[in-house]
């Protein structure tokens, strides 16, 4: 299995794209990554999307946004895993070329959102809940974590304020990313006050949906030297993936994402690092629950402990466990199947210190966890920057 | 990258399920897949499949499959490539096996078709064409194959009853299967009489949808002689994909399906072999001017000459050129995302000298070709019996 690097990433702002269509966002963000490796056309696109669909009514988008690309005949295909469909791609992506198959690779992440009409959209992000278990019932997916939520709070005896500080980094960080959805400060008291959404989640614990595209470029370690223009050469040290039912009710502990855990564990053992050596952790804070359950799942908070990293402040840029680097899912926002791509890209310009005012200092170890229907199928990639 | 096996194979009946579910059929046919290969659980899951987030409202089915087939915490992953999806799915198993990352895979295609309200599976179907320019004018997916076909008629001269041989032999053949949707021999009269679809399509042009499942467990050639119980081994001598633009309007040549063959000319060199070398062809004959134009692309007839196979009666199971030989698209019918792993079974099926009355006699070597979008992504497998 040959090493693979990452050699060039780009992506759009997260925003509401009235006047872009899906491939239009997955083909500005791949030639922005293209351009940024320097190279003009790639052998492969793996395309993460979950509801091209259902709101754009375009299945095998893969070969369409290959054609306006401009990536000629180029095999593609769209991976769907609910939110997680980002990260699906860049393991797709990642076994091709590893496998001596595909030389160069592009890996985008596309969600196009807001166009949808009335009800579209929250029907189609029902679909990542268990549809004749869940959705059935008329659960939309926020009323899914806002039970889990609930019992997080019961059992392990929080606050809806402890989990204040999740969205706050989030906020404060995004504002000095230029493609994030949403830039402006909050505080502790405006998240107390925020409307309710599904109680007790309100609308500063849930991550805005937008319209977005993220992309990177991936080659085999050798051939990277070939086309790198100098900065620290970040490789992929691991990807697993693991699988736990979509439905809650079929889970052994609805309060441990086990396959988060697993898929973490398994990454943790490929690159041959425990948490305490990750400098910059991109985690899927998709709901602030889920950035607690994250912390826990990935090892970096005992189960059930995960506020008690933002309350004692360890989760900003020059802190123990920074996350949320660039806006995270809650502020720069979460166009699903982009998401795992996002990370993607904002863990690279970490690693090769392009982030600008929320650089953590000296970070050579990168990891994101993408989540796909609130916990079913687990992504996490660990990148390094040598 | 390692040489990868097919150890066990599995299928359900193309029907109307109207008491199972996407999920049932998927495990359905992935428990029989497992027990044909002597094994219990698997490492990864890629399922190939179109229309889970529109007609069972479903996203991320993959771990929903996962959890039900029995298959623990293993990976799982949805691949939409529209009408290629299945064999969409066996190249991603056969890039995560060969590089050695996972070591036993189960590779599905599943499709739940027949219970979706009126209308919806047209518009779902409409998906695989382009949103923006094709499908938004009204235009349906198989009036856009009546465009090729009215096309091809007037410019390489054939007449509708030209095209009857690719559904009498596909129907002839589905008689002997029984996992076929249509198991009715048909004659010519019959063919020229039935029921107008879309001009010149008639309903003996066209393929049936269905809802079915089918599924195959590889493993890296090593590991194949630790599970096997006899019998030839099967390996994949080649994969290849290429696309095209989707809309009809977009391409150089209407009547050339360009990514068919790319893909089938790439397949051919990676195995080192040439179409003479082929026993056995399962094509994508969803309407029968597809059967046509899959045979010239694949390099068996000349372009505008795939008619003249037909009527000079080289199709059949003892015939230069076998093809469907348990029915096709157009008699074991087409559960468009299952398509392509119901021809790898099938392919299985003959090289093991399993395909009962339709055997294609000694068959060595077999291809197969899914298309996608009507040429859009297109895939092609070589399988060899050692």
């Amino acid at each position: 299995m040959r090493e693979v690097a990452i050699i060039g990433v780009g992506q759009t702002p997260v925003a509401e794209h009235w006047d872009k269509s899906l491939v239009d966002l997955a083909s500005e963000a791949i030639r922005a990554a293209l351009n940024d490796a320097g190279l003009d056309r790639a052998d492969a696109l793996y395309a993460g999307n979950m509801m091209s669909g259902t709101v754009s009514r375009q299945s095998t988008p893969g070969a369409l946004i290959a054609g306006r690309a401009r990536l000629g005949v180029a095999e593609s295909i769209k991976v769907d895993t609910a939110c997680s469909s980002g990260a699906s791609a860049l393991r797709l992506g990642l076994s091709a070329v590893a496998s001596g198959e595909i030389g160069v690779a592009v890996v985008a992440g596309v969600e196009k959102m807001t166009d949808a009409v009335g009800g579209e959209v929250t029907a189609a992000l029902a679909s990542a809940a268990d549809a004749d278990f869940e959705a059935a019932m008329g659960t939309s997916f926020v009323a899914i974590n806002a039970l889990l939520m609930r019992r997080y709070m019961e059992v392990h005896g929080w606050k809806h304020a402890d989990f204040a500080p999740f969205s706050i980094n989030a906020h404060a960080n995004a504002r000095h990313n230029p493609y994030a959805r949403l830039r402006n400060p909050i505080d502790e008291k405006q998240h107390s006050r925020a409307r309710m959404v599904a109680d007790p989640i309100n609308l500063l614990d849930v991550s805005p949906t937008g319209d977005g595209a993220a992309a990177a470029v991936i080659v085999p370690v050798e051939r990277a030297g070939k086309y790198r223009s100098g900065g620290p050469l970040v490789t992929i040290a691991a990807s697993a993936a693991a699988t736990d039912s979509i439905a809650l009710h079929d889970r052994y502990d609805t309060l441990e994402l086990a396959a988060a855990r697993q898929s973490a564990e398994r990454a943790y053992a490929q690159a041959g690092l425990s948490p305490a050596d990750v400098d910059v952790f991109e985690l899927h804070d998709a709901f602030s629950i889920m950035a607690a359950l994250s912390l826990e799942a990935a090892g970096f908070a005992e189960p059930g402990q995960g506020p008690r990293l933002g309350l004692d402040d360890q989760i900003g840029p020059r802190s123990k466990v920074p996350i949320a680097t660039m806006g995270g899912l809650k502020a720069r926002g979460h166009p699903v199947g982009a998401t795992g791509m996002y990370q993607i890209v904002e863990l690279y310009l970490q690693l090769t210190g392009r982030a600008g005012e929320t650089q953590v200092p000296g970070a050579k170890i990168g990891m994101a966890q993408n989540i796909g229907g609130s916990g079913a199928s687990v992504v996490t990639h660990i990148l390094r920057a040598g």
